[in-house]
C-alpha cells in the first residue's frame, strides 16, 4: 500500500539531526502510533525507546545495529527490525523514505 | 486543530530543493489534497500551480510575493496566500512547519 487510510496526522513534523531527518506522526484507527518520514544523505546514530520496525519506501542505506560489528545494506521494498533501548548507525546513500513501526 | 482527523497519507514523501522542503501528501476524506512539511532555514522560491494558502504551523519566514518589492514577515498561527502560476521567495528564519492548501 503506497498510503495509510482512515488515519489521523499530526501537523507539526518532528525535525531531528538539523533536518538531516523529518517525520510526521501518524494515527491508526485503533490508536497505534506510526511515523512517515524522510531521512537525507548522512551517517546518522538514532536511539531507540520501543522496538522498531523500519519499512523502507524508497530510497537506500546501510545499518549497523549496537552491537554488530558489520552494516548491512536495505533499500526500499524492505525494513530491518531494531531491538527497544538500543540505537543504530545508518548512511543513508540515497534519499530514504521510511514509515516507522513501534513496537 | 493540531491534527487532520480521518485523511490518508502517502507514504513517500516530497522532497524540494535537497531537502530543505519535505512534505507530505494529505487525502481528506471527500478527496481535496493537502499537504504537512517542513521548510529548513534557508532562501528559496518556490512556484505555484494552483493558487496556496501556507497556513504556518510553527516557525518564522519572511515572503516576497512576485511582484511585490518588499518582503513580509509571518510566523506559527498566521497564513498567507499565494495566487497559482506566481511564485514567492521565502527566508525561513526559524524552521517552518506548515499546511499547504491549493485552491
Amino acid at each position: 500500500m503506497s498510503q495509510f487510510d482512515n488515519v489521523a496526522v499530526v501537523k507539526k513534523a518532528n525535525v531531528y539531526f538539523d533536518g538531516k531527518c523529518v517525520s510526521h506522526t501518524v494515527i491508526l484507527a485503533d490508536g497505534t502510533r506510526k511515523s512517515v518520514g524522510v531521512i537525507l544523505p548522512a551517517k546518522l546514530v538514532f536511539n531507540t525507546g520501543a522496538p522498531e520496525i523500519m519499512e523502507l519506501i524508497d530510497g537506500a542505506c546501510l545499518v549497523k545495529l549496537a552491537g554488530e560489528s558489520e552494516a548491512r545494506a536495505y533499500k526500499g521494498g524492505e525494513s530491518f527490525d531494531v531491538p527497544g533501548d538500543s540505537s543504530f548507525e545508518i548512511e543513508v546513500t540515497e534519499t530514504l523514505h521510511y514509515v516507522c513501526h513501534f513496537g
